[in-house]
C-alpha cells in the first residue's frame, strides 16, 4: 500500500478532538465519519468526555484497542504536539491536521517541530490548516462544514486539488449543486509535508481519476512540480488555476498563505513547457474539466457548428477564431446530403444554420453527416429550446451522436426552466451543456488543447 | 404620441393572419393579447375563419370597427404587399412584421416595394423576419414562442434591442428564470424602416429604461448611430454585444441577416469615442446590466474587499489589478476600528481577510467603516456561506449598506442550494451577485466605466 493510501481507503479512523458540541470542527468531522457511509472502524477521542455523539470516547489516541490508520487532528494548535507525539506511539500511519495557527500566522517554528515528530515516526501528514480530505468512493470526509451548508458531490472521475480552504470548499459545493461527479478532493493548507506536487504524483496512478483540478498560490519546489506534472499529463490532464498572478493577488498570497506567489512569467512557462492547463478563472476551470472528463479527444481541430438561430452561429464563429480551432470543410458527399436538410435559402455554410424553424430531425440529419465526415473532428451544437418545433426527441439524437460517433460533442443551450429541463438530461446522459457560445468554444478548445498536448503533435490553426 | 409609441403603447391592436391552428405564428401571437394582460382592443384578422380563439375575426384589417394604433403581420410572404396596402387604407399607425423571406434570403425587391408602401402611408415598421415587441409595462407581446418554452421577465429597468431574433429570445427567457426585470425588447430583424438608432433614440426619452442592451451584427448608418448614442450615454448607459466581431463570424453573419458586419476595428473605435459599454460576451452583457441597473454610479474607483476565504481575495486582487479599479487606503481611523474587528493574525489589508471564523458581526463591523471612509468608492462583498458562523443576518447587514451608503456594493457567493437561497434573498433586494470573483470585479469595472463616461472624468489606474 502506498502511504498516501491510508488518507483515502483507511481501515480505521481516530478523530482527535472529537466534540459533543455542535459547531465545532470536532464535532462535524466525527459526524461525518459515524453518520456517514465510511465503511472502516471509526475512535472518538478525547480528554473530557466519555461519550461523543453515542459513542465511547477515549483519552488518548493510544488507548485505541486497534490500530489506527488515519488520524483526524482538530485540536487547539498548542496541543498539536502532544497529540503528534502520542500518534507516532500509536504507530498513526497518516494524519490529517486541521488546526490552524501555523506556519500561516508566523508560527513557523511549532509547524518545524511538529514535522519533525512526523517525520522521526514515519507518519505522513496533510496540512495543517486545511479542510483535508473528501473521497466520494471511500467515504472520507474531514470537510468540518455542515453539510446543509456544504453538499457533497456524486461519485465521478475529477479530482481537485487546492491550496485554499475556500477556494476548495466553494468548489465542492458548486460541483455537488451542478451534478458534477468528483472522485477525490484534498485541501492541503501549508503543504508541512505532503504538497501538490505529492498529491499529483498520487492521482497519476488513481484509476478512479481522469482530470486533475488544481487551485495553486505558489509551489515550494517548482522542479519537482515540473517533473511530476510532465509525467502525469502524458496519461490525464491537470488543470491549474493559479492565485496571486498579479502584484495586488500576490500579495494578498502573502497575507493568505504565507506562500511566495512567485513571478506569473516563470509560472506561465513552466506550465506551457509541461502541459498543464491553465484557467483563468474558475468558471473556466469547470468548464474544461466538465468537457475533459466527459469526452473523447478529437482526432484534428476542425470543427463543425450546427445550430438553430443564426445570432448564435454569429457568436460562435468569432469564439471559434480565436482559439486554437478551425472550421472544417465539409465533403462534397456531406454537402449532397446537407442541401437537401437545410431550406433553399439557408446555404451550406459552417456555422450551418437549421434556420429557426428546424425540427429534431433536421438536427438528426445533420449530426448523422458529421458523425460520417472525416473532415469533422469535433462537433458543437447549439440549440435553442425557445422554437416551437423543437422537441425533446432532439436531445435523443445528440445523446446517440455522444454515444457512437467517437467525436466529442458539446452542447450550447441557453434560457430558462424548460431549457433547463433539457440541459438536466443531456448533462446526466455525459453531453456537457454550456450556457454561452463562449463557454462552449473554451470548452472544445481544452479537448483539442489536451489532445495536443498528449499525442505531441501540433495542428495549424490557420 | 410619438409615432414609435404606438409600438409600445397601442390603444388598439390587430393580429393579422391571427390562426386558428395551435403552434403557428398567428395563432401565439393572437393568444398572447387575449389571454394576457393587455388592456387595449385587440382584434384578429383571418382570410378564412369566422372566429378565432373564440374571438370574431374579421376578413380584412379595413373591416375593423374602431381604429387601429398596431398591426402585427405573421401572413406569408406574398401576402404581406396586400396587407400593407390595406393597412395603409386603414389608417394604422404602426405595423410589425413577423413575416420572414425577404431581403435576408436576397428579396430585396419584396422588401423595398412593401417599405414603400409603408412610407407613403406614413406608417412606422418594425421588421420584417423579427420576434418583435415585449413590453413588460404594456404588456405588447408579440413573441410568437410559447410561453411554456420561453419565459416573459418581470417588470424592470433593462431594456434590449436585438437584431437577432434567436439570441433576443434566449437573453428574454434567460432574464425571466434568473428574476432580472426588464422594461422593454425589441427584436428589429431587418431593420426595413426602424433601425438600431430610432430605438436608441426612443429609450433615451423612455422614463422607464435605466440601462439600454444591444446585440448588433451590423449598424446600417454608422455616422447617426454614433450621434445618437453620444447622446444616449450622457443620460443612460448602453452596453453592446457585437457579433461578426471576427473574419469567421462576419462570415456567418453574411449568411445570417445579409447585413455587413464591417471591420471591428471600426466599431471599436466608434464603441470607444461615443461611451457605450462593450460586453465581450452574453454573460459580460448580462452581468454589467445588473450591476448597472441596480447600483449607484461610485465617486471615484477606489473599491474595498472584503472575505471570508483567503482565496477568494487572492483571486479578486489577481481580477481588479486588470481593471480600471484600485485598491482603497483605508482612513487611519477605519483602520483602527478594523484591527479591533480582524483577529490579530490576520492584518488589516485590502482585500480584508475576515477569516474562516468570521460571523456576522465581523461583516457588519467591516461594512460599516467602508460606509464611513471616504477613501473607499465601492464594496465588493466575498460571501462563503459554507462556514458553520454564517448566518443568514449577514444577509441583512449587506442589504442594510446598500440601502444606506451610496456607494456600490456587489457581492460574490458560489455554492450549492444554501448559498442560492441566501444569493436570492440578495438579489430581491437590489444588490447584484456572481458566482465568481471574476465576474463581480467585472461589475464594479463597469460601474466605474459609466462613472467615467457620463462624467468626463477619467481616474488614474494605478
Amino acid at each position: 500500500m502506498n502511504a498516501i493510501d491510508f488518507f483515502f481507503k483507511p481501515r480505521s479512523v481516530a478523530v482527535i478532538g472529537a466534540s459533543r458540541e455542535r459547531g465545532k470542527i470536532g464535532n462535524s468531522v466525527f459526524e461525518n465519519f459515524t453518520k456517514g457511509k465510511f465503511k472502516g472502524k471509526v475512535f472518538a477521542v478525547n480528554t473530557k468526555a466519555e461519550k461523543v455523539l453515542g459513542k465511547k470516547a477515549y483519552y488518548s489516541v493510544k488507548d485505541i484497542p486497534s490500530a489506527v490508520d488515519l488520524a483526524v487532528i482538530a485540536v487547539p494548535a498548542l496541543a498539536v504536539k502532544r497529540v503528534m507525539v502520542e500518534c507516532s506511539e500509536k504507530r498513526v500511519k497518516a494524519c490529517v491536521i486541521i488546526t490552524s495557527g501555523f506556519g500561516e500566522v508566523g508560527n513557523k517554528k511549532l509547524e518545524s517541530e511538529v514535522m519533525e515528530i512526523a517525520k522521526k515516526a514515519g507518519i505522513r501528514v496533510v496540512g495543517p490548516n486545511c479542510l483535508g480530505i473528501f473521497d466520494a468512493y471511500s467515504n472520507v470526509d474531514t470537510l468540518f462544514l455542515p453539510e446543509e451548508k456544504l453538499g457533497r458531490p456524486k461519485r465521478g472521475s475529477i479530482s481537485f486539488v487546492s491550496q485554499s480552504g475556500a477556494v476548495g470548499s466553494v468548489i465542492i459545493d458548486w460541483m455537488s449543486s451542478k451534478n458534477y461527479g468528483v472522485s477525490k478532493f484534498i485541501s492541503y493548507g501549508n503543504a508541512m509535508d505532503i504538497d501538490e506536487s505529492d498529491l499529483l504524483e498520487y492521482l497519476l496512478d488513481d484509476p478512479l481519476t481522469k482530470v486533475i483540478c488544481v487551485y495553486l498560490e505558489g509551489v515550494k519546489d517548482g522542479r519537482r512540480f515540473m517533473n511530476v506534472a510532465e509525467r502525469v499529463v502524458k496519461k490525464k490532464p491537470i488543470i491549474v488555476l493559479k492565485g496571486g498572478k498579479t502584484a495586488a493577488g500576490s500579495k494578498a498570497v502573502s497575507s493568505h498563505t504565507g506562500s511566495l506567489a512567485g513571478s506569473d512569467a516563470v509560472y506561465e512557462a513552466a506550465f506551457r513547457q509541461t502541459g498543464v492547463i491553465r484557467a483563468k478563472h474558475l468558471t473556466e476551470m469547470f468548464t474544461f474539466a466538465r468537457a475533459l472528463s466527459e469526452q473523447p479527444l478529437p482526432k484534428g481541430n476542425r470543427i463543425a457548428v450546427v445550430t438553430n438561430g443564426g445570432g448564435f452561429g454569429v457568436l460562435a464563429a468569432d469564439e471559434t477564431i480565436l482559439k486554437r480551432l478551425k472550421f472544417a470543410k465539409f465533403s462534397e458527399k456531406s454537402k449532397k446530403i446537407l442541401s437537401k436538410v437545410v431550406p433553399s435559402y439557408g446555404g451550406i455554410n459552417n456555422p450551418l444554420d437549421l434556420v429557426g424553424d428546424a425540427g429534431d430531425d433536421r438536427y438528426k440529419k445533420a449530426l448523422d453527416v458529421f458523425a460520417n465526415d472525416d473532415n469533422v473532428d469535433a462537433v458543437m451544437c447549439i440549440l435553442l429550446f425557445q422554437t416551437a418545433p423543437i422537441t425533446p426527441r432532439v436531445v435523443d439524437h445528440v445523446i446517440k451522436f455522444a454515444k457512437h460517433a467517437k467525436k466529442p460533442i458539446v452542447v450550447c443551450s441557453s434560457g430558462g426552466l424548460y431549457t433547463e429541463s433539457m440541459s438536466k438530461i443531456l448533462e446526466e446522459n455525459g453531453v456537457p451543456v454550456f450556457d454561452t457560445p463562449s463557454l462552449a468554444i473554451d470548452a472544445l478548445d481544452a479537448l483539442v488543447d489536451y489532445a495536443n498536448i498528449k499525442s505531441g503533435r501540433e495542428w495549424t490553426y490557420d
